[in-house]
């Protein structure tokens, strides 16, 4: 990636003179930039454009090259990349629409493209994209022109849409932020959103990493690229997939994943997901202030509202407002006005008139060991008191600069007076008292968590070779309950006694062998919904009730499963399945009746550990259902933590294992029991 | 409160030449705002201000008045107010801090003014607030001083608050709405939040109503005004119950409610309540437009990105997306540079370089049948495209203009360019897709919406006469079971058979006549845990164990009642309480098991009718054990609906029931019965 950013020349393929040319745009963004390196310009018209000649091929260009930006017709692309490949450059940004997103006739171009970037070992980033931006030396080829706005800032903005890529830089750059490197990613054909992320969480000049992504590309590799990050990351994914996956599968050719899988692993990873744009920028301020390593909030207000406000949003997101000592407390009121002010924490200073005293009173209650991050709220109309105001925020610059804890500072006025705050200040300013409380609450939240992402180790007991041994004697398809089962206790789960049998003979020696009360139920392997189809006889007491069952059975056919007859419990279900882009999914939740009541479940990717497994349950409320309760026994939680760990390592370590079903699991206070189990096969 | 805003003559009170005096701010402001009417001012120290006599006192101006606003230390403030009755004037705005927000020991300061008023038939906005806006009139009186920042909107604001009311206003003006008349109600003494609102619902000037409020006054009356509105009223109200409490109480003397109660009341009443400022001001944008008359929205957006963002938040928010005609694809791809644009709804534009044809669009999709809003997306950096863009969001000013459908437009620029963009137009302008669409759908919610809030209809069978007669011998303090009993089946409450006894033969009596099983609990008015106190005896099966349950009971007293044990089913509970400022309230949920698993109770302010109690069901996720899923029997729902209208009127009836607890009430197939029940009465 290093070679893309810090490209020492680039070549602009696809310029002209002809008015709405768009490569013209790209060399007034590397002039704007003001690259730092040689700007060359290719097009088959000739001509110059700003002072550089246009070569009509990049054959003809006398110097090597290091980059190459390329907006030509499509059909064209796999010849400019010949020529780069023949000119020696290793790094092309393919801005050209018209491949994949419009659907399979134009899917050989891509095959074409693949093989010549294989063959010459190249990279590279698009095609369909608008290009990137490396604010250090001014390298900039998006085709859209835009304005160097602001000064370098330290966000890396990665976007699969360069127009909200773009409104992210806008956004930024209001917001005092600025960025310090942009790519838009577009189809992904050869470097995604992984390569680059990896790349900018090493990066030295960006501290947050934002992505906006219609689809990812390999959900596995981004969430341990993710989990390892010291940088906060913000994604903000679109295409939940409804109606946007239509629109989403012809802009940028991306398909949608189940967006609850998404969540899951995005969360499992430590990553920060926006819902939308506005959010996303909320995120990106909060991770902008100093680390908020406690919560313990003092907040100063010159308005009684906000400051109600702030109290309200402080219980929400878990803050404690210790109070202010009475030393401060005195301070403040010898300078009100009538002497209405009281010392609560929020301090309402509506009654205080003396703004320098504001800044005193915010660098004091920042030195307080007993107070982790400072909420300020500025109020002003800006008729008489504008330029008190304005060096008031200014001032909490200084401020700001000189401690190490968090300061969020809201400023409500007009626009206008709003606007020349921010330019006249180096930080980001909120303009909602919950958003800045909210903003406080996630920077806590990073400084504190703990991603797990994927785990390592196998729990003990597994053997996958002899699962391994099994497995491939199995076909595609529905597996057969005397295959699945022994292959669940290669993994240790905790099956109920059962026997398999396939005539009377097998079938009276096995219910022997068990003991009574027993239930039977067809093991055909054809039979999807065993119930349904009249296959399951509860409560056999004796050989009688077997053999007749046996024989009602039959006319589904011979294959029959024998189990023990359960105790009463609570129903819980695991399952699991692969993911298109995340691997393994392990769901759980409550059963029985529940699932229609609670409609809940806890998703995570796998294989992960028994803390992650714990967590599953945390999130759910049918999980006090195990706890013991309203003089209910304390249930084997722990049962259903190390079977969670077990499945989640059996899909990860066979993906043929489409889908895998446990459900009842019944959980009584000693013990869990599968009592039903259905998996899936494809190769 | 027409005599408030459309005074003809105010004098304000309270104004000097010393630098600071917050008097003549006033006056500036009503010069500011080019006040019609004829202004005066008083203050001790004489001479003049912006050519003004400053009267030493009110009662030595010539002329009638109509308005005083007054800012005066607090302990002058009766003395002034007596002033201004002797000279007749019968409208004051009391500008003054220092009252019941500080404490007890003001409140006999706000005792004489009441007094003052009360003698005088005086009207008073304050004290504790900064006043009044009539932008038609000019009649500005806030101590703080506005900039007349945009032209008069249709948004009338009512804020306890002055600085929040203030940045409402400023919101107003950024978003191109403006506002009708502003009103700050401080400590609400005399005139309150009620008074305004009923007054604004019918003013000619205002389309769409905000409050913000930290407490409310009476908050039956505001929800019968609020439901009877034909405009929408928008409530931001803080003060949650916890840290913002305190503030509150010391900012503008609000006790603060339970929560969930003014949530439940507002919901009613068809208010739409905003959590922050930001979501109060979506909310008023999206009442200014045109009305959402269905779910059929189109989008078109120049980028892609925004426009998978918009399809996303169509399924989330409930809007379908119909496809766009055949014609119109074409003439969308005959202009369209690289043919890549598909005619999807979302119609994404990015390779559509002809600004202008976008109106075209625009006009045409807002024609179509099919159709009942439009989200328009733009997208620009504003390099080079920065004059047809803003060609083309003025000429979206002339779309929306003529035609009776809601347009939401975002536009996505850098900040400078938005307020370009935002000054030339006088429509609101949307910075997030998702924003503009839950802004729609906010907009369909208004004008789909049926208010019921308070039922005027009492139940068929319930006898108020018979309840008053019981109640009127009953003490306060917790009812005795057999008071309550009777008293509820005044009220049709379908209580379980059951008998009340006080010594052993009663006792055996009672039991003969009800049969067995039977259960026996104290009926002690002391006791209010009867389990914990060893109080219920279960399953007695005949006389001997009944006379052996009595006898242990006896320990705890002779009161006794006696029911027939009932079938297992399904547990509920319904309660209520009376709310402070709502009344009677009414709370339901599942019960048992299900309190804790799913802790969650639907509420709402009473009486109400079956439609009501419908709609608490229908909002319990818990109410699926109702519906007879998985097997189970279909349950007496109309049962529990009936229940909980008659406990409704019941509350209401007699607000001397502080509390009321029918706790469990079991739902069965054809019939709902209530097992125990517990009140409390006060004065």
């Amino acid at each position: 990636m290093e070679r893309f950013f810090n490209a020492r020349s680039v070549v602009v393929i696809g310029v002209s003179n002809s008015p709405g040319n768009l490569g013209r745009a790209i060399m007034y963004n590397l002039m704007e930039f003001r690259y730092q390196g040689v700007i060359y310009a290719v097009g088959p018209k000739g001509g110059a454009f700003m002072g550089h000649r246009i070569y009509p091929s990049v054959l003809e260009i006398p110097e090597s090259l290091d980059l190459a930006a390329i907006l030509v017709p499509a059909r064209v692309v796999p010849e400019v990349l010949r020529q780069c490949a023949q000119k020696s450059i290793r790094r092309v940004v393919v801005q050209t629409a018209g491949f994949g997103e419009l659907g399979e006739e134009r899917a050989g171009l891509e095959v074409q493209i693949r093989e010549i970037l294989r063959d010459h070992d190249m990279r590279m980033i698009g095609p369909n994209c608008i290009g990137i931006i490396n604010r250090a030396n001014g390298l900039a080829v998006p085709f859209m022109p835009f304005r160097m706005e602001s000064p370098p800032g330290r966000v890396a903005v990665v976007s699969q849409s360069g127009g909200v890529g773009g409104t992210m830089i806008n956004s930024l750059a209001t917001e005092n932020l600025g960025f310090s490197k942009f790519a838009s990613v577009g189809n992904k054909l050869n470097v995604n959103e992984n390569d680059l992320v990896a790349y900018l969480c090493e990066d030295d000049e960006t501290d947050t990493l934002f992505c906006y992504l219609e689809g990812i590309a390999d959900g596995r590799r981004f969430m341990e690229i993710a989990s390892r990050s010291a940088k906060p990351v913000v994604v903000h994914k679109s295409n939940a997939g409804g109606a946007g996956a239509v629109i989403a599968r012809s802009h940028t050719a991306s398909l949608s994943s189940d967006d609850r899988v998404v969540d899951a692993a995005l969360k499992q990873a430590g990553v920060f997901r926006a819902l939308e744009q506005r959010e996303a920028v909320e995120m990106i301020k909060a991770f902008s202030l100093s680390p908020m390593r406690g919560s313990r909030l003092a907040v100063i207000s010159r308005s009684g509202g906000h400051a109600v406000m702030a109290a309200d949003a402080a219980d929400e997101y878990g803050f404690q407002l210790p109070p202010y000592p009475r030393d401060f407390a005195e301070l403040v009121r010898a300078e009100s006005r009538a002497k209405v002010i009281e010392p609560h924490n929020p301090l309402d200073l509506g009654d205080l008139f003396n703004l320098p005293l504001y800044l005193t009173l915010a660098s004091k209650t920042l030195e307080r060991e007993d107070i982790d991050g400072l909420l300020f709220i500025h109020n002003y109309q800006g008729v008489l008191d504008a330029e008190d105001s304005r060096r008031l925020v200014r001032g909490l610059g200084d401020v700001i600069g000189s401690c190490r804890k968090p300061v969020a500072v809201c400023v409500f006025t007009m626009q206008s007076e709003l606007e020349v705050n921010r330019r006249a200040v180096r930080f980001p300013i909120f303009t909602d008292p919950r958003e800045a409380v909210r903003a406080l609450a996630w920077n806590r939240g990073f400084h504190a968590r703990r991603p797990l992402a994927l785990s390592t180790r196998r729990p003990s007991g597994v053997m996958p070779e002899k699962a391994r041994a099994l497995l491939e004697q199995c076909a595609n398809g529905p597996l057969h309950s005397r295959q699945l089962a022994p292959l669940l206790s290669t993994y240790g789960a905790p099956l109920v006694r059962h026997r398999h049998a396939a005539n009377e003979g097998e079938v009276l020696a096995s219910a022997a062998e068990l003991g009574y009360p027993l239930v039977m139920k067809t093991a055909q392997p054809e039979v999807l919904h065993k119930s349904d189809a009249g296959g399951v006889e509860l409560d056999l007491t004796d050989e009688r009730a077997v053999r007749e069952a046996y024989r009602r059975l039959l006319a589904i056919g011979p294959e029959v499963l024998l189990q023990r007859m359960a105790d009463p419990g609570l129903e819980w279900f695991v399952g699991g399945r692969q993911d298109r882009t995340f691997g393994p999914v392990v769901v759980t939740g409550p059963g029985g009746i529940y699932v229609e009541l609670l409609g809940e479940t806890a998703i995570r990717v796998g294989p992960f550990g028994e803390e992650e497994a714990r967590g599953m349950l945390d999130e759910l409320k049918g999980a006090s259902l195990l706890s013991g309760a309203r003089g209910r026994p304390v249930l084997h939680r722990e049962g259903l933590v190390d079977l969670l760990v077990r499945v989640s390592w059996l899909l990860a370590d066979f993906p043929e294992i489409r889908e895998l079903d446990l459900n009842p699991v019944r959980v009584y206070d000693h013990s869990c029991v599968v009592l039903d189990w259905r998996a899936t096969l494809s190769g």
